[in-house]
C-alpha cells in the first residue's frame, strides 16, 4: 500500500480530484467513515503495535534521543485515544454548508455566507504518528482531502494508519485519495510539494521551529503556523495574589514544552515586594528556574539574572522569566515588543484594566484571570484542534472592511489554572 | 515629502510602529481623519491636477498606450469621486472590536471572538492613482497601516495624494506613517519588500496577471489575490429565456475588462436550439464575438469555432465563449475543470437545480438568476471593496473544524442584470 514511488506531483493531482468528491459527501457518509475507522484502529491494534515496533527499533538503533522516542511510541493507551479522538470528531457538527450570515441588499439580491471546504490540505509534522489519524479525521470531517508528511522515523506506523483509513474510506465508497501519507523523503520532494499551489490549498507545518521556518521559506502555498509561543502573564496590582500564584506556576509546570505554556511573568511594582519572594519559593519547590530582572533578583536571591536574550524567549522547559513593571502601559509595551502574537493573560480584579488589556493586546488569544494554557481548541470549545495560527490570513471572495481585519479570541475566566 | 531615499526595510519598520497606534485609535478619530482628508482632496484639486498632468505628460512622451493613459488620468469627476469615496468609508461601521461570537465553555471561561486589525497591509497596483486614496481609507478605517506601491507612471499623483493623507493624519494627531507611498522603483526593492514578513502582515497585488504572478512567486508574506476571473453562466433548461438573454449579454458588455464579467456561457441542450440563435443575434448587435463549440456553431453560423484555448480563458474583451451541455452535471464538470474559483452563475426557474448548483460549485461567489458582475464588495453590501480573493486563506488562533473551511458568498436574485 506504500506510495513510495509515486511522485508528489501525481499524488497532489489525485488528492485534488478526491477533494471534489469529499466536499460533496453527506455528513452521514463522513461520520460512517470515521466511526468505521475508529473500529478498525481498535481491531487492528496488534498490527499497529507491530509497525510501531519496527519504527521504534530502527529509531533506537540510529540513536534517536529519548524525548523523540517517547513521541514516536504508540501504546495501548494512545491507540485507544486515537480511536476515541476519531469518534469525538464524528460527533462534532459538520461545518460544511453552514450559513454564517444572510442579508438582503438594495438590488433585491439575497446574500448568504456559506461555509465550504478548503480543498487539499498538506500537513507536515515530525515524530508523532497519532497526528496521521487526528489530522485526517479533522480534514475529512471538514470536507477536505489531506496530504500528510510525517517524520521519517514514524514511516511504518504512518503508512499502516493511512492504509487503515483508506480501508475505511473504500468500505463506504468514499475516495481513498482523501488521505495520502507521503513516505518519508528528502527535503527536495518537500520543496517541490510546497510549489504545487494549483493542487494544494493550505499547508500546516507542525513541529520544531526549524521545520516551520523551512516551510515558510519555501512555500508558494498559503501556510498557517506559529513559529513560537512566547506567552506572557501580567500580574496586575489588583490581582488575587493566591490565585495568581497557582495560575502562573501551573501555566509553566503543567506542560512546559507546549506552545501555550507561560514563558514570562510581568509583575506590577506595587505588589512585587510581597508577591515575588513567594513566587520564587513556589517555583523553586516546583523545580522551575526563575530568571529575573534586577528588581526580581533583589527580591528573590535564588533567581538567575536575566540577560537580554531572556525576553521574548520560548524556553519549552522549566524556566520562567520575570520582570517588574511600573504600570499596565509598561506591561503592554513589553508584550508589544516581545510577543509572538500567540497568547497573553492578565490577572486582575479591576474590570477597566482587564478591558484595556484585552483591547490593546492583539495576540491570537488574550485571557483574563486564567492560564495561558487554555489557548487550545478543545478548551475553547472548538471540539478539536488542528493547530494554532499566528498568521493573520483569511478571506475568500470580495473583501471590504471586515476583510481587512481578523477575529481573535478574548477569554474571561475566574482564576482557572491548567 | 517624497520618501524616495528611505530603504523599504526602514519604511516597513515605521509602518509597523504606526500600525500599533492606528489599531488603538477611536472610531471618532478615524472618521475625523477621513472626513478631513475628503475636504483636503477637494480643496487641493488644482494641485492634484497639476501633479497628474506631469504624470500624463511623461506617460504620453514615453508612448504609454491609450487605455493605460485613461486609467492614469484624474479628472474633476474622478477627484470628486475620490472625496465621496472617502466620506463613504467614514460612514461605514467600524469593524474593529466587534464581537462576532460569544459563548461559555464547561471550565467556566467566557469566550469571545473579537475583530482586530491585521497590522500592516502592502498594496501593489498599477496605473490608477485613485487606488492610493481608496486603499488608504479602507485600511485605515479597519485600523491598519498601509504601504502603497503604485505604478511608476503615477508617481507624482500618488506622492501628492499620500502627502495630503499625511496632512490629514497629522492634523488629528494620528501617526503619519499610517500611509507610506513608495516611490516607483525597480523590481529588486519590491522583491525585498515581499520578504519583510516580520513587519508586513498581508500583501494585496492588484493589476495584470503578470504582476500578480510576480508577487505570488516572490512573497514570503501571505498574499490575497485572484489571478483571473474566468466567470461562467449556466443557462438551465428551465431558465427564463428573455431574462437570461439580458443577463448574459450585459454580463459581458457592461464592463468587459473587469474580473467579474462573464467569459463563458454554458447552454442546456433542451433550450439551445431556440436560444442560441437569438443569443448570437444579440451579441452580434452588441459587438461581441461569439466563440462556440460545434453545436453552438451549427446553430449560430456567425460564431467563430472555439479551440481548446477558449475554455477557461479570461478574454477581458468583447468575446464570449459558448458551449452546449447535456445536463447540470456536465455544466458543473466544465466549471470544475475551467473555473478560476472567482464567480459562477446559474439561470434557472427550478429551485432544486439552483440549490444543487450552489452546493456543488464552490467558487468564491455563486449566483442564482443574477449577473456575475454582482460579485463586487459594494453590490454585495460590504460598503466598499479592497479586492476579491480566490485564495482560501484565513485563521488566527486555535483552529478546529471551522478553521478547516472558509466562507464563500451564495447570492440569489430574480434576474438582476448589471
Amino acid at each position: 500500500m506504500s506510495q513510495t514511488n509515486t511522485p508528489i506531483e501525481q499524488l497532489a493531482a489525485r488528492a485534488r480530484e478526491a477533494s471534489v468528491l469529499v466536499a460533496g459527501l453527506t455528513t452521514d457518509t463522513k461520520n460512517a467513515v470515521l466511526l468505521d475507522l475508529a473500529d478498525r484502529i481498535e481491531s487492528r491494534a496488534a498490527d499497529i503495535f507491530a509497525a510501531n515496533t519496527k519504527d521504534m527499533d530502527a529509531a533506537r538503533a540510529s540513536g534517536v534521543p529519548t524525548p523523540k522516542l517517547r513521541r514516536l511510541e504508540l501504546t495501548a493507551d494512545s491507540v485507544a485515544q486515537l480511536a476515541a479522538g476519531v469518534r469525538q470528531v464524528a460527533s462534532l457538527d459538520d461545518p460544511v454548508g453552514q450559513t454564517t450570515r444572510a442579508y438582503d441588499v438594495p438590488s433585491g439580491l439575497h446574500v448568504e455566507k456559506v461555509r465550504t471546504p478548503l480543498g487539499v490540505i498538506a500537513m507536515i509534522y515530525e515524530a508523532r504518528p497519532g497526528v496521521t489519524i487526528d489530522a485526517f479525521a479533522l480534514c475529512f470531517k471538514a470536507g477536505n482531502a489531506c496530504i500528510l508528511k510525517g517524520g521519517r522515523e514514524a514511516n511504518e506506523s504512518n503508512q499502516l494508519l493511512a492504509t487503515i483509513a483508506k480501508d475505511a474510506l473504500r468500505a463506504h465508497a468514499a475516495p481513498e485519495d482523501a488521505i495520502t501519507a507521503m513516505t518519508s523523503s528528502d527535503r527536495d520532494e518537500l520543496r517541490r510539494m510546497l510549489t504545487l499551489s494549483e493542487d494544494i490549498n493550505l499547508v500546516i507545518p507542525r513541529g520544531g521551529e526549524a521545520l516551520i521556518r523551512f516551510v515558510h521559506e519555501h512555500s508558494r502555498i498559503p501556510t498557517i503556523q506559529h513559529f513560537q509561543g512566547v506567552c506572557h502573564i501580567y500580574v496586575d496590582k489588583t490581582a488575587d495574589l493566591d490565585r495568581a500564584m497557582d495560575i502562573v506556576a501551573t501555566a509553566k509546570t503543567s506542560a512546559p514544552a507546549t506552545c501555550n505554556a507561560a514563558e514570562c511573568v510581568l509583575i506590577h511594582e506595587d505588589i512585587s515586594g510581597a508577591w515575588t519572594p513567594r513566587l520564587a519559593e513556589r517555583l523553586a519547590r516546583d523545580g522551575v528556574e526563575l530568571r529575573g530582572d534586577e528588581q526580581v533578583c533583589a527580591l528573590a536571591p535564588g533567581a538567575t539574572p536575566a540577560t537580554d536574550d531572556d525576553w521574548g524567549r520560548e524556553y519549552l522547559d522549566l524556566i520562567l522569566a520575570a520582570r517588574v513593571v511600573a504600570s499596565l502601559d509598561d506591561a503592554i509595551a513589553h508584550i508589544e515588543r516581545y510577543s509572538s502574537d500567540h497568547t497573553e493573560a492578565i490577572l486582575t480584579r479591576d474590570q477597566a484594566t482587564a478591558d484595556e488589556f484585552c483591547r490593546r493586546v492583539r495576540s491570537s488569544c488574550v485571557l483574563v484571570n486564567a492560564s495561558t494554557r487554555f489557548n487550545d481548541g478543545f478548551q475553547l470549545g472548538l471540539g478539536a484542534e488542528i493547530g494554532i495560527s499566528t498568521s493573520k490570513i483569511h478571506a475568500y471572495g470580495p473583501m471590504g472592511l471586515e476583510g481587512l481585519t481578523i477575529e481573535r479570541f478574548v477569554v474571561r475566566g475566574s482564576g482557572q489554572t491548567r
